[in-house]
């Protein structure tokens, strides 16, 4: 995967937070930061920095926090930005251009292979002021419980990044794009054995229900459902080849059983020894 | 906005965290859930709980960590549930159907009308066990830098919490969704049976081994890989309760057959009338 291509989208985007009180907030969102390939952190006038709590929170992503810039305002946080995010969780008095995370993630990615990008994140106990909002291009919000849209700052970044990380994977990587992948065992990246073909599966079906013949469990003459109820069940598993072979040989085990053709008499004496039975390829 | 109908959907899906070692990421889970509309929250034998720091980290959310439920086993957690995601970073050497976190939390939300699931999160250190990672349907993963994929725990609920409740207000209010073509999976919402829990499948894969064992194809001192290999098959298919009770009884009826029992003696002369067998509810 070529996650250079991400890395140099995300490395056009900061994040900046603005009069944070709790250091532990700070390390926080370094590692929420830093779990999604964002590196470039801007701290306006932190309550306190550096401290403890944000290097013990940051786990890890301590370099982020040693490469974080310190800076007296918003304005010179985002001084040298093409495209600033405010975010915020209520609505103003003059309605701004406001997008939902998602598209506002898109558009920064989007843009992040000609601009600087800035999302800004406000104090802990009322986010942004007016005047910070009115220096963003657009405002950005993430959807919450109407009831308690309480999120924790550091909770918010991890979202923007994530956001953030998903749409620069899209973008760099439209095959993999994980939004619209099809729910289908086709998908399942890291399957370790080619899927049973249709004309495998055209075999499989007769041997089983020869096989519940044998048993007494279905008649042949009069199946009812059950010969469709089996085709529903193994065609929405979509076996692979390996689970084909095993459930092929059980069938043939138990048909053997149901015959008295098993186990075989020159087998009789050493049983105990072979109860491996078929599954030796498992 | 109808928020009820998504706090419906929501409400039928719980987070479980098993083994939490820091009080904090249970307050801070807490909190996460709540600003996303969730609200049920099992804590598997927490190594501390109630406790203050919880308290503090959920801030408004006291009330999810009132109503959490403490368990002693991860089973106790998901036993009546019918769908259950296990989150994880690593890939196993058996591989499991893994989904992205977007399409886990669509097909999360899409099964929530009829269904109850799980979202299982592991040890802050390590995880997810392997044999946990057994007893879930699907494995979860969070897309990451892959030079530091460390996600905090908390971090890891925001992120799903977030993806759940952003694929339920695409899916009560289609309008406001931003053009994303909806995970449509047919076979979860127009079934005609309702699904096996957890619970009984739990009992399923013992019997299955049992009969496996009796007909002489799994060695039960080494069964090697085949009872991973089928508990991965049928975790995969998600029977419904018809199948469940069809395939348990071919189970028995391979076993009678292996041990001798089958047909009873009763039966012998009449057997060519009753080649129905057990399949009469079919």
């Amino acid at each position: 995967m070529d996650n250079q291509a991400i890395a140099q989208r995300l490395n056009q985007i900061r994040i900046v937070m603005v009069n944070t009180t709790l250091s532990a907030n700070i390390g926080a969102a370094a590692r929420a930061m830093k779990t999604m390939g964002l590196a470039n952190l801007v701290l306006v006038a932190p309550k306190m920095f550096p401290s403890d709590d944000a290097t013990a929170l940051a786990a890890g992503a301590a370099d982020v926090l040693e490469h974080a810039v310190v800076v007296e305002t918003l304005q010179d946080a985002i001084a040298d930005c093409h495209l600033v995010f405010g975010t915020s969780a209520r609505s103003r008095t003059v309605p701004w251009p406001l997008l939902d995370v998602r598209p506002a993630c898109e558009l920064a990615v989007n843009s992040s292979n000609t601009q600087k990008i800035a999302i800004v994140f406000g104090r802990e106990d009322r986010g942004l002021t007016n005047d910070e909002l009115a220096m963003c291009n657009y405002h950005l919000t993430i959807p919450v419980n109407q009831e308690y849209g309480v999120l924790n700052v550091a909770a918010a970044i991890q979202v923007v990044c994530y956001e953030l990380r998903m749409n620069a994977q899209a973008l760099e990587h439209p095959s993999t794009d994980t939004g619209k992948m099809p729910l289908d065992n086709a998908q399942f990246m890291a399957w370790d054995e080619p899927l049973a073909t249709h004309q495998q599966m055209e075999q499989f079906y007769p041997h089983m229900e020869a096989m519940l013949a044998d048993i007494n469990f279905m008649d042949p003459e009069n199946p009812r459902l059950l010969p469709l109820r089996m085709r529903r069940l193994f065609s929405r598993i979509r076996l692979d080849r390996l689970e084909y072979n095993l459930l092929r040989g059980i069938f043939s085990r138990v048909q053997a059983l149901s015959k008295g053709t098993w186990p075989p008499e020159s087998m009789q004496k050493t049983i105990v020894e072979v109860t491996q039975g078929d599954n030796s390829d498992v």
